[in-house]
């Protein structure tokens, strides 16, 4: 390479704040850019560790680590919403981390998100913040019921969620949440839930991927299937929304923005995550360059890549015992199968994912 | 996981002698299965190192090094055909290195390698063994001139190997190869250079890529293009003799056999790669499972993956100061770029390579 400027082209060294398979195929896609990756994780057995040289096993609040990694690094970014406001602070003082901090506050909490969206011109569902059971009980008086309560932070995969129905009590509602800053939304009967990913360069280049219609069970994301059953006008709504968030948060790298597809035909914001997204991985095998691949680029500054698709796509995520179909799903046509590495299978926890492909019916 | 047999599933460790970026993207491709490599080069500054968490920087003749490593994987398996016969001799003792060292002994001997291959009834250009001044001089009266004088060891990219025309002296000629054991080979007027990529799993599955079209510079491979402009019946023959040679090693993994295509379109093996191939690299962007993929299937005992193209595409070496144009690829609509994180740049050195697709016309 002939650059000198690491910060800015195939020598630099990414840090990758998260060990899951997220970080993994982070640091993978970057390395078929030639790009060298550094993971920090607290847990000694992350995925992530086993496809990079360097790794750093420390806790987010260990100052120590967060320095030298800081000096180990020429940009940092992130495979999870959840890096604590601590550590995020201390690694933006000393070098670029990306997507920015704004982004980080904004997607760490449900009520912050909500209103800036809401600021930002897109439909939301109807939401109030609660604090308390008092709060509960007006906002349920407010928004009617069945409504979703929700804690503010730290939720992911269904988890820190109750619906709250016809005769429920707000106490048991507020207790089963574990009584923290909370927010209740209106329930959106909605008709299907898409995805759409964007990418943002740091110089501002925007591009975004087709609409994803996903399926969740239990909470958690069963199938990600592209072309979403939505007409072009409401794709091109949908990347748009994406879009006018991307520009507002000055963000950089992959941004995730899950919809509700109303009975008429709306588009509501579910929530936004500022890193690449189990709704994406379908990128990986159906399109010249994946949501990791583009994350990577649009952190490390080089130019964006293609994000059109060359296939139809159906991604399924293997979810505990679902990967010991192992054998079976590598042996199927059309399917590409990706696994994490994980050793440790249990319930709930994401194995690996498959992705079936068929030629393009419309682009 | 759930199978206990480290040797066969996901859970296998690899271990991949060579570090370079053949070595590199099978570690990559192997991540996505979920298994760990673990790399073995001499070199400190290899750039298979970058992408796995285990490492054995060491020296081929190192058996102490070579018994760790042994301890260390499962399986072993290599990306270059010149790994020292004591090595794969010692390994072999110990565990299962694939492909075997009959494609091992096989590859690394011209003369044993085109009497392999004739003896499988394959055709090959007519040679004669060369130890010494004499030998030459009589191989040249009866195979004529020009012809190509090789050595029968160690070749690549071209070196190691002149070309005998009228006039040339036999003693010029044996000494710019350096008076080593060498191979006369009858000069082939071929059409175009192709090359087949099969795959045999343990099982004895077997599969192919589709031949691909090759052009060198140099003696350096540029580009490879498929579909070749080859008709269906030559495009089968050549993957039935990559077939047949597969089958009669006994071989496990990948297989890169470059054939010529004569005027008369008739085949004849030019070499065989008991190995992933760079004539192969377009894989990874125009397939369901790429070579790398397929090549760590097989060694692990995976059942092997689909082989069958999504586009048209056209594979470019980037060479030497080619990759100084890597922004201008990465922005190239179509393309895929793969950088191979090499810091120290030389001509003839191989930085990376770009794979340019378009739609499908022929599978």
């Amino acid at each position: 390479m002939t650059s000198s400027d690491r910060s800015a082209g195939p020598d630099s060294i990414i840090g990758i704040l998260g060990g899951g398979q997220l970080g993994r195929m982070l640091a993978l896609a970057g390395a078929r850019l030639g790009l060298r990756c550094q993971v920090y994780a607290p847990e000694p057995e992350s995925p992530a560790f086993d496809v990079v040289r360097r790794i750093t096993e420390a806790d987010y609040s260990d100052e120590v680590a967060l320095a030298r990694f800081a000096e180990d690094v020429d940009i940092v970014t992130y495979e999870f919403e959840n890096v604590p406001d601590k550590a995020a602070n201390f690694l933006s003082s000393r070098l670029s981390v990306r997507p920015g901090p704004k982004a980080l506050s904004v997607s760490q909490d449900r009520v912050v998100e909500k209103t800036f969206a809401r600021e930002c011109g897109l439909g939301v569902p109807d939401f109030e913040p609660v604090d308390s059971v008092e709060d509960l009980t007006r906002a349920l008086e407010r928004l009617g019921r069945p409504a979703v309560l929700k804690t503010r932070r730290f939720g992911y995969d269904g988890k820190g969620q109750v619906v709250v129905r016809q005769g429920d009590s707000p106490e048991t509602a507020f207790a089963a949440i574990g009584r923290q800053p909370a927010i209740l939304e209106a329930f959106v009967p909605f008709e299907r839930e898409i995805s759409v990913l964007i990418v943002r360069g740091v110089d501002g280049e925007i591009r975004h991927y087709d609409p994803v219609e996903n399926v969740h069970r239990g909470g958690i994301l069963r199938t990600s299937t592209v072309p979403a059953t939505i007409d072009v006008g409401l794709s091109a709504k949908a990347a748009l929304m994406g879009t006018v968030l991307a520009e507002k948060l000055d963000y950089v790298g992959v941004l995730a923005v899950e919809l509700f597809v109303t009975r008429e035909k709306t588009l509501l914001l579910n929530e936004m995550a500022p890193r690449v997204h189990n709704s994406g991985h379908w990128t990986e095998a159906a399109c010249h360059c994946s949501q990791f691949e583009n994350h990577m680029r649009a952190v490390a500054g080089l130019p964006l890549g293609s994000t059109e698709r060359h296939s139809d796509a159906v991604m399924q995520n293997l979810i505990g015992q679902d990967v010991e179909n192992w054998r079976r799903l590598a042996a199927e046509e059309g399917a590409v199968l990706h696994l994490y590495g994980k050793r440790d299978q249990r319930d709930g926890r994401k194995m690996g994912h498959v992705t079936r492909l068929s030629p393009l019916t419309r682009s």
